[in-house]
């Protein structure tokens, strides 16, 4: 077919895993590179990226751990997710003007040949029903990954629901979730403010900061009556002490230990879990979870979130940082724990006029 | 009611636990003691043991970790599971000549108050269809675990299960019955003598000795096609290796941690599990079990295991231990994996003429 080309760019930045991290990610071990873009191939299509989503995962597809997709190979680009708008299509599926969410990688452009990306892109609504970054948020993989756990944990009044990273984009969101079920939601985080944030302005019921060296007692004080209910973002010690405070028939919904991603591989510091014998003993359940293994139940969720999130009834706060050089660091600050709620980079503003808002603002 | 006594016994020996262990079991923690037995009071029966089960709860119940029941205290009564023959009787529901299964204790005469017990004790058929042992064993609380294990995992051609403890009482049936759905199934056991009767009497498709200092190679080319399901009795650096071998969508049932029960408290020698992370990656789920959890499914379980059993299609060994005295050492072979088969101590003949046949076999 021929090529549509509106706005056909000739040069791509990206971002080159240069060293494969050990312990904390270091930006060193990434390298920005500049290419020239290939002419498209039929069946391709050229997609420039507004933004992408910064996430913990990231971090694992950079290290050599066994993970839910290959490590980024040294050489490769950093794989991401993003939300993108069709600069030029040699596709029939694609057209100029259309705006993508999918695994775009960290890059300006990207050529979206579905045979070579690591997934499908899925093509949004068009007009946008909320600013392009809420695609990779509260309505994406973040959102959705709170809301399919906070269904299966199941939680209800007379229940207590414990939240790692709950600050975060996923455990702010669960959190509420979890909220407007009945529950009383503990939420933990590092730092005061935190802790403020997660009570004052999510609504959970506590908020235990695990950078206070008195942690345990505090979290302790937070669920005398135990933990019936564990959306689990952190894993390590945290988790460990939150494994000898389950109630008989607990579960814990294992999204992500992020604790654990800078090192797999000789994780010195920390000794590993050993109170797993009470998933045994108090008869708990724990499952792991991938958002993207249950695509099937995408638009059941997305209408839940879109929903609550146009009645007011869910708040939802992103840090921003403008401008693709800036993702290395904005990871390494996600990984410190940096940064509240979802963690997005600003790569471009959008080109075309199609009465697409990119609104990328602080909060709800 | 009028006391009704056929065989009234006056003086009791009775397992005291003397000082808590911390380590391997001490036969020296616990010590014998010998005291009168008290008239029967109104609701009491006077029951004779006749078979106690050894398991490693046993040794969960004499330590101080935080368990599915409370630890016994310094002082108390070894806790155990037994079969026994009512002697006396002033409770209407018990009569003499009844056999009956429960925690008896570690005592040659329990008696039976089931406001004072732990649970209810449980009155078996008359006359018994098995011997008296087979009912803390294939036919009771140990192939009940086994039984309903393989039913939660639900293995099928195609799938590889590992079971560990593959010699023991509850692995023996369970790999059993795994072999019976089609599956293909790897034991794991200590040294090769277990291992030989595990795949060459229990028909397992193979068996890794972790005794074998390359244990983990060994694994390895077991599971060449990684791990479907796990029925896990042992925990400890077995199931951390484990973890990592986990197919997508890999089920484990976590029904103990043979391994950890001799030191909750301070396991120096072993870190911990390391690789938590994969049931996240694989999206694996792990339930935690204890059989009495589930009273309802009890005689679906026996039924199934009866079939089996007097079909011929269901292997079963047991190791003997006779005499209440040799309990602990008993226990103490036990947690150190020297027995084979679901262990038991052989307390006493029945006394009464009833049909009943204690026959305690070396395997059906």
């Amino acid at each position: 077919m021929a090529e549509t080309t509106t706005n056909q760019a000739t040069m791509n930045r990206w971002w080159r895993l240069r060293r494969r991290p050990t312990g904390a990610l270091a930006t060193s071990d990434l390298e920005l590179a500049t290419d020239p873009i290939a002419p498209l191939q039929d069946g391709q299509a050229l997609v420039r990226t507004l933004v992408l989503s910064v996430e913990a995962a990231s971090r694992i597809w950079l290290g050599h751990q066994r993970a839910f997709m290959p490590s980024v190979p040294v050489g490769g680009m950093v794989r991401g997710i993003g939300v993108g708008e069709v600069i030029a299509s040699r596709r029939a599926d694609l057209h100029v003007g259309d705006v993508v969410a999918g695994f775009l990688g960290w890059q300006e452009f990207c050529v979206a040949d579905d045979r070579l990306l690591d997934a499908p892109l899925t093509t949004l609504p068009s007009p946008l029903p909320a600013p392009a970054s809420a695609f990779v948020g509260v309505l994406g993989h973040i959102g959705i990954s709170a809301y399919l756990g906070v269904d299966y944990l199941d939680p209800g009044p007379g229940q207590t629901v414990v939240i790692s990273a709950a600050a975060g984009g996923v455990g702010s969101i669960a959190g509420q979730l979890a909220k407007l079920r009945g529950a009383r939601v503990v939420g933990i985080a590092g730092g005061p403010a935190k802790c403020r944030y997660v009570v004052d302005e999510l609504g959970f019921d506590a908020c235990v900061d695990h950078r206070d060296p008195a942690w345990r007692d505090l979290l302790d004080a937070a669920i005398t009556d135990g933990v019936d209910l564990d959306f689990e973002n952190v894993g390590g010690p945290i988790m460990d002490h939150l494994l000898m405070r389950l109630n008989v028939g607990a579960k814990i919904f294992l999204c992500g230990e992020v604790s654990q991603y800078d090192d797999s591989g000789e994780r010195t510091a920390w000794r590993g879990l050993v109170n797993v014998d009470q998933i045994h003993m108090q008869r708990a359940t724990m499952r792991g979870f991938i958002v993207t293994d249950h695509l099937d139940r995408w638009p059941e969720a997305i209408d839940a979130l879109a929903a609550l999130w146009t009645a007011g009834r869910l708040m939802y706060r992103e840090s921003v940082v403008t401008g693709l050089e800036h993702a290395p660091a904005a990871l390494a600050r996600l990984l410190a724990g940096d940064t509240v709620g979802k963690l997005v980079v600003a790569v471009a503003e959008p080109q075309l006029s199609r009465g697409v808002q990119l609104v990328i603002t602080g909060s709800r």
